[in-house]
């Protein structure tokens, strides 16, 4: 997922600021702060990544499914193509039952998720598995009406890019491309990181006799409505620089006001474009503000132990390299110049960054801002104390008009808690559903809309402490801390133990 | 569910017959006969039934709920009222945590329902239990588009007429339900009977954080694809002739050439008309035919222990009945002649109709037809000797053909089983799932494609030699037969073990 982008939160903080005049940074800190939309899932930068031919480490073949624009309706809709990667060179075919690995492809070009979900790849050959990585409708290709543009256009052709109608493609997807390999009894085993996370384990609730389990990574089924606390998300990011320095914590709390101030000032946007080397001059200062929270935000999701350019080139623990840049200096360095050297270890961690652009189209006609406008509603607030971000408290009615500002659509924020559920989960599942892996890594902000404790024998959640977003689906590496390799391990014996059930019950059954 | 409508059927036999002239019943047997349609649920005769105000056994409020046409786009439809019947006389309240029964309401009007699935009234005050009966979209009063007219005028306004439709409003109304009463602690359990059952399971299947269980009772969830023989249908009704009088199975299996032979006749149609009692002048020999199978049909699924009158008036076992008029008198009765002396205990029990219409509209806009030629795809045979009927092979061509030329739609005939299984749904939900009772009587003809094995502890089938279509729904009368009361017993103390183990859990963790 990707972080919230929230323009109109500054605008209140603006209006704020005109009542009350120049407000010092901590009264500035207390005062609402909107985050209008849900963070979104690290896909944002997935268009500064070289282009894929050159990186691509796993094979596949590329192929095209005709989809249903619409499986609940009989209306008389234009199909589209959705793509899928498929690889078969370790899978042990249909008569040997061997196992397919599914992975639920999320908001964005499936290949970038392919390459960056390693895991699935490193286990296809010990399985003898056939690998899968279906495209999200209206994400990469895989976009209805012909064009992007079209596909885009307005509330109308959108409207069709939820949830429900994804797992729906997967379903049919899966169940015609066994039929067409005559691998009707072939297990399917569900991968899904993020966003692709709860589709898998929404998948393996809603379609049980297509996938006899799921690996959930990082999937915040339960960052809707009331299920957890608003201010979850950004208090787990503010833990984490807090873990790493209280003072680099206090300097960002202290910041947002600081911004404010020198915004008001006569050349104050000059002063900013100054301060953060900016490539343009600073039109609002709320830009520059969403552009810092979007690094923060996505440094905790990606505060990987190791070395990653998921997002961005970053260090290991890239949060403890921020507060570092924030933390050191004579006390005479400006808060903002302190702030600008710790985000530039995010924005320009190689060096070669000569001036930044802040434009990453808060308000494009993105995919997942269509989703949180519509299914994927997820309330945030920003607490005032345990948060570095400045108080907001999450408000629908704004949040609503926003929506239909911008895709004239209304939300429905009650939709998926009715349709997946969430309220209550630990009782309503225990003795119903089976085969779900709910893994989570702490640092990472996602977790705190998970599952981080067992659910039943059957449905587990392991968690890390240090982990971050879907660390676990990463392909494995030489540094990988011990922990990581065991979080693995686990998951491996797990998916194991629901391949040999299965073909326990098989045999029972067919004597093969 | 109704029987099959097959009109095209005889278009068949009729082309048979004109190639290879007259034949022999016997051989006429042997041909294709076109079983064009799925068998419906016993719904038909509903607008023959006496106005509800003078039958209502069970008080109840009736309400309307704003529903969303299409739950899964954000496309932008007008919303329709869903009707729903409501009684909370017995209910002991969101504190006490008073249960909710809710049925799911099938294919025709809710008030039918209600007063025909007496078990529910009788349990309620026993558990305390408010009583929900919604209506399902597109019926009874429940329609779109503000009138049944528009609601049903072509593919596009009927294409929302779905099952999963159905489900998430039954999902949408009980939770805004039970949030408006504070009952959201409430536990829900689910009742339908026919493709209501189907609803009950699928429901509890789909929701199991809206309902804790489900009885769905003569619910064919597997009368689907190739998950059960084609010929189950037929063959049970077949049987359940067979069993009261091989003579009678034979004189009916032989009375489809007669009915052919004599309507081929000059003035053959007149004769038939006249042997029939028909009020108007016949016009073509499947007319006729479609009017027997109807009965035949009907009654298997009708075939009580105690005089009923779900369908029409009836005696108990009426199947007995009409093959002792069959069988009775001189061997000089002409074969129709025995038939017709037959079905009258079905169409003239009370012995109050003077002639008979044949029109029971098989090709109208009804609803079912459209979910037959949609969804609920179920393809069915009959076999050429274990059927009393004429032998035909299902054809899934011809009916694709038939349902656009009736609604201009194309049936999905995988869809079902993609969405919601049904192959090997033994090993499926055999550690996934729970709190589904699917109870049957193996009279009924739709109980061949339903669930008659247990599937694990908590999935469990109930099954009755003597019963026929969801007697166990029915309210209790004194000619109860104990295999009938022991298998409602059954059920009540299944439900209370859900009731119970849900308190107990809702006690351990809030110590209520």
């Amino acid at each position: 997922m990707a972080k919230p982008t929230h323009n109109s939160l500054l605008i209140t903080i603006f209006f704020v600021i005109t009542v009350i005049s120049i407000s010092s940074p901590f009264s500035f800190a207390s005062q609402p702060f909107k985050f209008s939309r849900a963070p979104r899932f690290p896909k944002k930068f997935l268009h500064q990544t070289r282009p894929l031919q050159q990186q691509q480490q796993y094979r596949y073949d590329t192929r095209y499914f005709s989809q249903r624009l619409d499986h609940f309706s009989f209306a008389d809709h234009p199909s589209f193509l959705q793509r899928y990667l498929i690889n078969t060179e370790h899978w042990v075919g249909p008569n040997r039952l061997g196992p397919i690995f599914f992975y639920c492809g999320n908001e964005g070009d499936i290949e970038w998720f392919a390459e960056n979900t390693g895991f699935v790849w490193e286990l296809a050959p010990r399985f003898g598995a056939m690998v899968l990585f279906p495209e999200h409708r209206y994400y990469g290709e895989s976009v209805p009406y012909g064009s992007q543009e079209e596909a885009y256009k307005n509330a109308t052709t959108l409207s069709y890019l939820t949830a429900e109608q994804a797992l729906a493609d997967f379903a049919v997807l899966i169940t015609d491309l066994k039929r067409n390999l005559s691998a009707e009894a072939s297990p399917v085993v569900l991968f899904g990181g993020s966003y692709g996370g709860m589709l898998a384990a929404w998948m393996r609730l809603k379609y049980p006799h297509i996938a006899i389990g799921a690996l959930a990574s990082s999937a915040p089924i339960l960052q809707f409505e009331d299920v957890v606390p608003k201010e979850t998300f950004y208090n787990i990011v503010s833990n984490d620089f807090k873990r790493e320095s209280t003072s680099c914590f206090n300097t960002i709390k202290e910041s947002w006001g600081e911004l404010i101030s020198v915004g008001l000032k006569e050349n104050g946007l000059i002063e900013l474009t100054k301060t953060f080397r900016l490539c343009r001059d600073l039109k609002k200062t709320e830009d520059l503000a969403d552009w810092l929270d979007s690094a923060y935000s996505y440094l905790a999701m990606v505060d990987y132990p190791y070395p990653s350019a998921f997002m961005m080139p970053l260090p290991g623990y890239p949060i403890r390299e921020v507060c570092k840049k924030i933390d050191s200096g004579p006390e005479s360095i400006s808060i903002l110049e302190r702030i600008f050297q710790g985000v530039s270890v995010y924005y320009n961690y190689t060096g070669k960054v000569d001036c930044f652009e802040l434009d990453d189209d808060p308000h494009g006609l993105d995919g997942w801002n269509w989703q949180a406008c519509t299914e994927m509603v997820m309330p945030m607030s920003s607490d005032r104390d345990a948060s570095m971000f400045p108080t907001y408290d999450y408000n629908y009615s704004s949040f609503k008009e926003e929506c239909w500002r911008d895709f004239q659509v209304i939300p429905r924020p009650r939709w998926i808690t009715t349709q997946f559920g969430g309220h209550d989960i630990k009782s309503v599942l225990k003795h119903f559903g089976s085969n779900i892996i709910f893994s989570n890594g702490l640092l990472d902000p996602w977790s705190g809309g998970s599952v981080l404790q067992n659910v039943s024998e059957t449905i587990v959640a392991l968690v890390t402490e240090e982990g971050a977003h879907h660390i676990d689906l990463r392909s494995s590496t030489s540094e990988d801390p011990d922990w990581l390799k065991e979080q693995r391990a686990t998951e491996i014996k797990l998916i194991e133990g629901w391949l040999n059930s299965y073909y326990q019950e098989k045999k029972a059954t067919f004597n093969m």
